[in-house]
């Protein structure tokens, strides 16, 4: 479609029903008047978008109607020879009665709804088995950019893909809940108000003499999974979004010095479309050396003998390699950080639109003291305007190979220890550590406790540091959710992975997927909870390390009209992977040095 | 002391029966041969930095012998009229002969020991009880600046600090175990033999302008407790920082360019010396503007109609205040973080050295499958060394007013729903939020829990935004440890804080510190544990939250000689506290804007 400078509302790819497409390319300067009728090449043109998104294929009959949008009457009427024509829309329909009913009920343009995919999967509805179904999101954008602000409230479509026809309507038309309003939703600059927020002093992060990396490939493997509120027109709001969206064909292409700053080094990506046509997305992945004044290590001395005070510091620079997807109303984004000692930091940030959900309500009821679970399924964050409480999870498949490919999972658990009157000893407890390396695959589940720590070791049970110790990395999680669904629920069943955070499973070319590969039709039988129910062995073996990344958001109100961005990480570090700290030897900056490239500095530093 | 530009070995404060003391200032340029005796003013010097550092009172007559300590042999020979004199030191007994006889045993000169004071504090020792007491360890430098890397293994001394004397003192003397080699362990830059580690290019965050802060006071308030293995000669090392050593006097000058950012502004602080006297200390915190490349908000729109792509994306600077405080081996590194949209970060990071222990041990058992807990109460991290399994903890102290002094502390509950059969709602379960407001300080003892995740916030339950959300912030834990001991064992007893990682008390003057206010006296009889069981109220009152943040520390050999720097945080976040995103209206940078100061990038970003 890029090729096409064409653009289209929703995604047409899942609306077989209706559909406008924006004419900005140089077509439309062939006309004359806005009101023109459409051209044989912009009829040409609207078909060849339609079979490339694959709406509809080369041989499918399904267009009822396809002509010019006709602009707003104050716009044809303010237009005269001479003049640049306002955006030309083809407008097409398959004429679906009902939609357009719900539409006049409710006294909305078409031309101004969005259409959102909303991937089913399986929910064990015996109609709907085999089928490759979506559900369809009505938004209401109406001069906004910000529709997922504007839910439209009651209509309730599923379409069948393969037969690209409605396969479900439901409209419960409640004139009580109105559209949400869109004052102030915009989040483009250029719609703010004055007076914006004082800019802050340039800050910027200089390399005068480039980076100290060189390009190379890099893989980001990952699922992501978001849960919504489970009501009629809710519940189906369980995506597997990299299965049933594509990360790699939503990636964004990264702004210069906001997404990464000035240092960074840009690639592009090569992606196929869905006709199989090759696209080219600029800047998908960015590269640079981050620089956020942490400290790789330090210390202050005062006791040495015949030593005045020792002060050695070491400043730390990673290596950040970043990439944004935008699926929908969320914007994830995936960094792998790696540090100069080993230690590879893998973070996940989330901004964007929350999920929302039309209300008849403009305030919430709160009471001192106990306030019983509120029917709204989420938190009133505008007038008539709820944020849905969801839940992200990641799974992140970590194929490590620790010195070789055969590797062992280790467990080391911090166990408490009980001291029975010994002498000299008046304490009563301590804690030590059992390790215990995985045999199995059901060995490897681990659901994390704060209460029953343990430490996690992907090990080379062959090799020794020559103290003997096990060469291996560690797993270290931070900040992560666990799934509150039960296990006989649908989306449990198909996304099984998020029921413990750690899994280990014997490596498997063709298992490559928590989620397995067909998400549509998967009724969770080929997904990582069925690999490690196999049990295989993991010992010695060439292993898979999976990590369950979540996130429980419970939206407020600042995260309207757009949320500030929340993440967390983990991290793989080196566990007498080396002889010592490998970073012992790093040299700490000088000031002359950085004074030569950037002049004196203005600040009462003593150095 | 610094005032004489004399240092002292050991913690002077806390070694009654021996000390030496450098003397690096002019009078030492009077003598006119190394072998020359003390010198009057050199004698008054001694006995002055001796009661300033509170080892004697000026009526004390406790000195047994003070006298020049004569340098080595080859030192004098090698030295000529008109050279100058090798460091002159002043050696000082009062006499203790079993120690004398511990060095002597094993060939050890004392003018290469070092003294360090592990206080005890109260572990129901009869004979202990109402003391002041000091254990002290002892290491052996010889040369090296990382004797915390050669603890001399067997040697048990205990000071009474008020008596200044010893009052126990054993020597277990095993001769299997050896002195751990110092080699390689000396972390300085001119110790580090070539090559050295390729440097990486200049890194710099750059503020032509200078910052966007002015300077104003930030206080820090938190306790450190670290636990060890419970051995005669290790149980008693379980550390009240804060109390014990004084968290401010320990404040490390920072290192510009290296432990802060060349656009940092540094701040000195005058604290109180142990005699009185006022001390500067230069550099002790920074603020900088952090600039690390994180996106305050961002949003890619392909969907609008109209319009094409919209990319939005806003940076993140944040402004860090930042101390060090240095404990005897341990470095700590505290960042108080504040971001533009009103959220608080609070980033604890640790290195400087592990804590060690001397063993015959020069390799690691290690069996594959089942390894029974090692014996060595940690991990071999160098020949005849071991890097001691232990924990951190560190009580913050949060007074918030939250919009005024009575607030309260809301806990919202992610309970797992079971759903019934439905009409058209396949879905089994699903999860939502049940608040409470807690009424008692019973109400408020939280520990943390993956499977039953609560959020939770303090709240002015009288002021609510304009949707009846009650104003608030949001305490957001992240990576965390809690304690494994026993409830009645002495370190919980005095530290029972660290029972709960959150605690709410009703507000009160003199409820400081987690741990009391005398720690070296304290049976745990005046600390937050039995200031909550008190369950006062704490609903729409003044309120402070307390928040512990532990670490659990298994050693690994890249922790030796010098330990990478290990950190986590939790954060304060603004909850229904703005009415809606108040960085919506941020500017993003501007290419033009930053190529002004530095110049246009050498990059292949696309604009």
């Amino acid at each position: 479609m890029k090729s096409y400078k064409c653009s289209m509302q929703g995604f047409g790819k899942f609306v077989s029903f209706s559909f406008v497409i924006l004419i900005s390319c140089s077509l439309a300067a062939a006309h004359t008047h806005p009101l023109d009728p459409l051209s044989a090449g912009e009829l040409l043109l609207v078909r060849t978008v339609l079979i490339n998104a694959s709406i509809m294929n080369p041989t499918d009959n399904i267009i009822a109607t396809l002509e010019v949008e006709e602009p707003e009457k104050l716009v044809v009427k303010a237009w005269n020879p001479g003049k640049e024509l306002p955006p030309r829309k083809a407008l097409g329909l398959s004429d679906y009665e009902p939609f357009q009913k719900s539409l006049a009920k409710r006294g909305l343009p078409f031309s101004e709804t969005v259409l959102l995919p909303l991937p089913s999967g399986w929910f064990g509805v015996p109609e709907d088995k085999g089928k490759r179904l979506s559900n369809v999101q009505f938004l209401y954008a109406n001069g906004t950019v910000n529709f997922f602000m504007r839910p439209i409230n009651g209509i309730f479509a599923i379409v069948d893909l393969d037969e690209k026809r409605v396969h479900k309507y439901r409209d419960i038309y409640d004139e009580e809940i109105p559209l949400p309003s869109e004052k102030g939703t915009d989040y483009r600059l250029e719609a703010q108000e004055p007076p914006l927020l004082q800019p802050l002093n340039i800050i910027s992060t200089e390399q005068p003499n480039g980076p100290s990396f060189t390009v190379n490939d890099h893989i980001v493997i990952f699922r992501i999974q978001i849960r919504q509120d489970p009501s009629e027109l809710w519940f189906f709001k369980t995506y597997m979004d990299e299965g049933e969206y594509g990360l790699g064909l939503n990636t964004a292409s990264l702004q210069p010095l906001n997404d990464c700053p000035r240092n960074a080094h840009y690639l592009d990506a090569v992606l196929p479309s869905a006709s199989g046509f090759p696209v080219v997305k600029s800047n998908c992945i960015c590269l640079f050396e981050r620089y956020a004044r942490d400290v790789a290590w330090r210390h202050t001395e005062t006791l040495a003998p015949h030593v005045n005070t020792v002060t050695e510091a070491r400043p730390k620079v990673t290596l950040v390699v970043r990439m944004v997807t935008t699926l929908g109303n969320y914007d994830y984004q995936v960094d792998w950080e790696f540090q100069s000692d080993g230690l590879i930091r893998v973070a996940v940030g989330m901004s964007g639109m929350i999920q929302t959900k039309a209300t008849k309500s403009t305030s919430t009821k709160y009471e001192e003291g106990n306030v019983h679970s509120d029917s709204l399924h989420g938190v009133l964050v505008s007038e008539n305007l709820v944020g849905v409480i969801h839940d992200h999870f990641f799974s992140f498949r970590l194929d490590l190979d620790i010195d070789g490919p055969k590797n062992s999972f280790l467990t080391s658990e911090l166990k408490r220890r009980r001291i029975h009157c010994v002498y000299g000893i008046p304490r009563k407890s301590y804690w030590d550590t059992e390790k215990h390396v995985a045999q199995t695959e059901a060995d490897a589940r681990i659901q994390l406790s704060l209460a029953q720590p343990s430490e996690f070791f992907v090990i080379n049970s062959e090799k020794t540091t020559r103290l003997g110790n096990p060469v291996g990395y560690k797993l270290v999680p931070s900040a992560t959710a666990a799934s509150l669904l039960d296990p006989d629920d649908f989306p449990e069943i198909r996304a099984a992975f998020i029921k413990n955070q750690i899994w280990v499973t014997q490596y498997h070319k063709d298992e490559r997927y928590a989620g397995g590969e067909f998400v549509y039709q998967s009724h969770g039988d080929e997904t990582l909870s069925v690999w490690s129910s196999k049990n295989r062995s993991i010992a010695n073996e060439d292993i898979v390390l999976w990590y369950t990344l979540g996130f429980h958001h419970v939206p407020v109100q600042e995260d309207f009209p757009i949320m500030p961005m929340v993440s967390s990480s983990f991290e793989l570090k080196p566990a007498n992977f080396f002889e010592r700290n490998p970073v012992l030897k790093a040299q700490p900056n000088k000031v002359a040095d950085f004074d030569a490239y950037f002049g004196e500095v203005q600040s009462n530093s003593e150095e």
